[in-house]
């Protein structure tokens, strides 16, 4: 059904042009050779333009597979290298939980912050302008879409948190800049040993990496000349493909008549059906070929950056021990897409 | 044999339309240009998704020979950085070695609930459900098909851990931050010294991201268009093939009765045969180029994660020094096949 | 419009061709699958060659996007990691803030000269030489190429600074250098403790990783036989390929005589149209194949590098706590392009 | 002289086809274009496959060059780390030197139980249970199938450590459990630095690592699937090419027979050398595609590890300062062929 | 002009298989259809097998890349970590840069013996040896061929160390070891601190890891069959071409005498010219598919291994602080090829 728009565009160009081919009495055809010359570099290019594509999407995964694993680490040394046992001036178990809980909602912060700047609409993200895929659109949940970020963000962060946020223009650098900072009071204070310390800055350095990942493949799209181009070269194809494939229902049809006499038309006719198969094998390669070009628009292919940033933050929470209804549940899943 | 109900489909498909072929007097056929050009095109586009297919399963296989690797490496640690060395309350040898065992006993834990979640079914595992797989299937033993899960890990850890597992959602990450826990009360107690503690904490941080990647093989599929509409392109042309076929030897029937004045009827259903070993060999790459595409479903080519996972208990008990009869053997193989 | 130069030297070479076949009477001709062959062949090895140029961009877009994350974290590090906790002679807040502006400031310093040498003309850079692209050029506008490199570092650096990178060839190197000694220096004060002195060091052994690897992608250009030849191929291929097709629309022309007893001329002369859409194809393909070769030569679809260390740059100095009017406005965009 | 037998297969089967084709009067004949659209498949197939079996050759090297470098890096430290600067009992400089020596043979030692570990024959090697193969096998050299094991690591181990090995499954990691434990007895006396005794840790960290990656490669093997189809696909090219290649010369003697009247018997065989040809390069493309896929078996074309094991060996011991008649010479190379 | 033999190597066989097709009156010719399979598969392992040469020749640039980044590292350093702060025995600020100088200079003598080591010839080094290429190496300079080892790497070393080199099989090995030892009495000296003195171990661990990446490429050539067989594949196809050719403009002549009654001789002689222009194709595409298989032999396209190593020394010793008549100049570049 999402190719039934393209579907009717080939179906009326096959028959113009076979139209065309019987109008003119077969003098208006095109040889089928050069045809499939340019149909096998096409498929060629499709090849490796969706080798790379689906590269970006695969590196967009692994990328927030890591932020998951550096996440749990993270939880993990939060918990236990916030302690009394090097401190002078010990506080009580209360408190030491009080400081772990604003570490880690803290960092779910800047999960929030990332994840909120990987849905900004970016000019060359075409998916969701494309015209069959707004209706979907609809059928489907971005939470970065429907609910306001400073509402989602002030949950996890201190009014004066909050507060530093609001000139920066990075706000996940910002974030990481206030838990760096944090980190630091903690072991000043000798609530967490200073090699422990390190350990944690050093955890904060991979959140900047991941972080540096993402917004990377955000930002700097696969190249549009190969895009476009590839667009070009799949539609001269699919505009000459009829005119060759009459051509060859031509020559059956002057076998046929050779050997019987004559030769019904709608021999010819049969390459309009035959053409519309080819073309859309060619289409729907170069479409496919693009999917995970740009893993972050929010469209029903991406990755899932709401659902995982979402399910750290239940494990984090839950291995901290908070209670049950405080952790929020996993984002609704509509039409079978987790978002 | 394990193709043997394909065979049977292109054998009908291939008469059917050679039958159709000569019934119309040559009439309905097609010309063979156009479908080696969607043959050349599918070959290509199979190529690549086949070396994406490789690369998952590559890649699943690697994770878990790291996973044996820092396994090994944590065994190593666990003897010789749980010591008196450095404590003010030192305690026997023998009450050492029991510390030894839980952690490494509990390090075997989080491999087994590692192993069985990555066996739970998700709904783009297809494998397991093909007709000819499902007889297949019960000749082959799956231990985490066939052995419950509490049992089995409930011999790992103590009362305490087991029921700290009960309300987690993921399993084996609790049993990380259980792990890193019982670490920090040694160190804390100073069984472990402090910067060993680090050294530990470490592979637990390794063990997290081999955690983290093999559940994102297991979550993220290939994307699904790329298969499906892989499977369309295929039958696109084994449908066209016979007739195209039909056609070639149409042309053989021609030469040979302007030599010889007649042709055997015959001739014409030599395509039936040749046809059938065409599609045969794209079905066949079809089938092939899918195969590793998720490579925990417990199917023959899986990573063989439940003999690794054994394999590394053995291991570590038997370095640990543990009496032989405690120690449990190998899976079973069947059929050739480690799961 | 960036082909209309091709457009008329295709045009003028396809019709030289066709009108040498249909003044020779058909006798000047090529068959077409030998062409066929070499236009397989070349797109074939131009995919390859794409493959490769898009993985020098991307790798070049990877090392800064990583300049990026080192950046950021240097950034962070610096402001917690200079402080009065381990020194016998502290310092008023003010100069402590004022150590940490300088080695930031000196970052920066390096960003400039690293942005500026990545801008130096070199031999084998070839797209701003090309006439289409000269035009464009004067559209856009390249900071290196319009900013004084002294003028702009001298911002960034004491006097003394400044002075000593005077006689150093490498000059980010030499930066570098220079904020080691001041950071080892800082260190003897007691103003970083010694464990953060080696942190610190490792991130500048990060940045010389950084460094050294954008200037090999900018001094090891792709291999210049791969380059030339596939030129050389891809014009042999465009310059029989007119000859082969008149020669397809002369069988068209002989079998609508043997059909309608004559043939218009024209028929023959459409393989101009057909021949300029299939030079046009593979021209192209091997034009956006070369894309990326050299990332940071100053055209279009470059690595912007101008605007990342901006970017840096604001991130930083928003961080540090400057005030507003300080810090530099990005980059200007013109023509939708960022350098 | 190795495609011999082969090339005796491909002239019976080329014969036999041919004469078929002669005999009935050119009645059993098969169209070109269908064989040359499997062919070009197959090309593409092999040409993936083969990639991949180059992944894994190369990857094999990669990780035993790795093993050359920890195993220098930890000779550096073993001559370096050891001293007696840290401890209250320091020893003299022989038992010092002893000390060295026992840590360094036993590294040895573990070189020498991943070798032979890395020779035993699997079920999926098959180069050397070839026809052609077996004759070459007796001119190589390969050390693990001619000298004892047990008789070969003795020697680089003391009494204890060898019969510690006796009862474990996997002599390699119990080697490297050895060595920790001494290492961390050597810290405990104060021979060692105790963060030097972390970096040692850490090295044999990475040993491991390599250990494991190269068990990886020898125990998982390329899929089975992949290989055994392509054989079958290559087969059936094989199989119908003659006829095809028949049928096109059958069509050059119809031409002549047009052209002078009557045609030679003898250009029909001529399809004979030349399908010979053809199948040749199919075959030894698919043959060769499969070089490397299981790099540790003991053929010609392995990565050397018998070789390379042993020049560790005399790096580290002429560096060690051992007298030169001790060490031992290099394994001899026969036939060009080092193991 | 460097394919000035082969040229005429193609002229010849062309004429020869031509004269061969018209003196037997096209009776001896081959169908094109099967040459076109050939080419095809041909084509495409080139594709593949180029690509492979290419990773080896980017590798190699990365790593003598990686070897820049340690040395910076390394040099500043030595710089930054060799003073007196944690002395008893405090010695001048001269002596202090005396040392530098002396492990600076090592560090030197390790890359002279590196790029020595790597121009050593290899059996299966094959470019210098081809004709054409004999001339060319005349017109470059190899430093390492022309200047004697022994005196070049004694101005880096003192008296002591040049003799331990002597009896070393692998010198840059055994210039490490000294490095390492040199730096540990720095340590007991009290002139490297204690944890400096490990990051510089690091360091050391990464050179060898570089040069041990170095010394693989260099003695792991591209597997012999890939390369050897690419030959005989692309001359059976280059041998059979020309009569393929000829027989496709046997056919053009066949439809010239049947419109305008005879056709002139020289249309079938026309299919030398294009012969050798497809043959070029291949031939080059073959050729260049190879460049870069052995990175270090000394060749135009090789990784400019003297260059880099000079161009590091005079980085050092500039940033040492060396007087400029001590620093030796870049080494010559003659027909803008830097070696």
């Amino acid at each position: 059904m999402w190719t039934r728009y393209e579907t009717i565009v080939f179906l009326i160009i096959a028959i113009i042009e076979v139209a065309l081919f019987v109008w003119s009495d077969q003098v208006i055809q095109f040889p089928f050779t050069p045809v499939a010359l340019i149909g096998t570099a096409v498929a060629f290019i499709i090849g490796f333009q969706s080798n790379s594509a689906y590269g970006r999407i695969w590196e967009a995964r692994q990328i927030w597979g890591a932020i998951v694993n550096s996440s749990r680490t993270f939880g993990m040394m939060a918990q236990d290298f916030i302690t009394n046992e090097h401190t002078k001036n010990p506080i009580s178990e209360e408190e030491l939980q009080n400081e772990r809980k604003i570490v880690i909602h803290r960092h779910i912060a800047w999960l929030t912050a990332l994840r909120y700047s990987m849905r900004q609409s970016k000019p060359w993200e075409y998916v969701m302008r494309e015209h069959t895929n707004k209706e979907w659109a609809k059928k489907i949940y971005v939470p970065e879409f429907n609910e306001d970020f400073d509402a989602t963000i002030k949950n996890y962060l201190t009014e004066d948190d909050f507060k530093y946020l609001s000139n920066k223009g990075n706000k996940q650098t910002a974030v990481l800049y206030l838990q760096s900072n944090h980190l630091r009071q903690l072991k000043e204070r000798g609530l967490i040993w200073e090699f422990s310390f390190l350990e944690l800055e050093n955890v904060i350095e991979e959140l900047f990496t991941h972080q540096g990942k993402s917004e990377r493949i955000k930002n700097f799209p696969y190249p549009r000349q190969f895009a476009s181009l590839m667009h070009y070269f799949t539609w001269i194809f699919l505009l000459i493909l009829p005119l060759a494939m009459a051509s060859q229902f031509g020559e059956i049809a002057v076998k046929i008549s050779d050997k019987i006499g004559s030769c019904p038309d709608w021999i010819i006719w049969l390459s309009v059906p035959f053409s519309m198969a080819v073309m859309w094998v060619f289409h729907t390669m170069n479409r496919i070929g693009r999917v995970g070009e740009n893993p972050f628009e929010g469209s029903a292919n991406d990755v899932p950056i709401s659902t995982i940033a979402r399910g750290i933050e239940i494990d984090m929470r839950q291995n901290l021990g908070e209670p049950k209804e405080d952790i929020p549940a996993p984002f609704e899943v509509r039409n079978h897409t987790q978002m």
